[in-house]
């Protein structure tokens, strides 16, 4: 099954240093630092990261889900906002917000919302994510 | 605390569909498709975005540990390789493999050793993704 690299080179200390990190693939690439991370600086996170895969995972995960009940979507959107938290041991990525917006011809509300819960709990990067509180909102459009 | 964003959207069926996701920051963008994901073909897909933010999460608490101790490096660079299985429930996103080189001036193997693991274990990604098997191998050049 697939295996998907990715790299990240930190330089330096945690207030003076920066980070970049590249995909195999060529799509994604960035650069980071203790600003970006944890204040307003420019350039991008781990955890706006995780918001992309779950985000994107979620999305396809309920397409196939709506799918397979015989009610194809025609477009899921969803927004996820991630949250890392200052605790006494560190930093804790405490949630995961995602709000979904579907298209979906032919489903009742409740049938959508009984997919969308089990998609929240079932896909793939929602079951990696299991430290993680990840909270769904998710409606017919 | 900090909250970052993405979004994710997609459109049509599963083999036949295609997604996209962009982060607040405008710093990562991508497409993605049931090809990128589980074949070979072109763009990103969830797990290249969750072994980039392992990788960098990982990369910049090293560091951190490694000041901690009075011994900074000088640079950390970690290689990431996320593998998602299929199984009899679905699929799952089963190991994060690290491959991590560090150059620490005046650090012994032990200690490093020591601090690296301890990372492996304690940092918020890798809490975070506690439904994951992470594994490590980190050396000193």
């Amino acid at each position: 099954m697939p295996t998907r690299k990715a790299n990240a080179t930190w330089e330096g200390g945690l207030q003076s240093g920066k980070g970049s990190f590249e995909g195999e693939s060529g799509a994604i690439q960035g650069s980071y630092s203790f600003g970006s991370r944890f204040g307003d600086a420019g350039g991008t996170n781990p955890e706006e990261l995780l918001a992309a895969a779950e985000a994107a995972c979620f999305s396809m995960a309920l397409a196939v889900g709506l799918e397979q009940n015989g009610t194809p979507a025609t477009r899921v959107h969803t927004d996820a906002a991630c949250t890392i938290t200052k605790e006494a041991e560190g930093f804790r990525i405490t949630t995961i917000a995602l709000r979904c917006l579907a298209q979906v011809p032919n489903v009742d509300a409740d049938t959508f919302a009984s997919i969308a819960a089990a998609t929240k709990a079932g896909c793939p990067v929602s079951k990696a994510l299991a430290g993680v509180d990840i909270q769904l909102d998710a409606a017919l459009e």
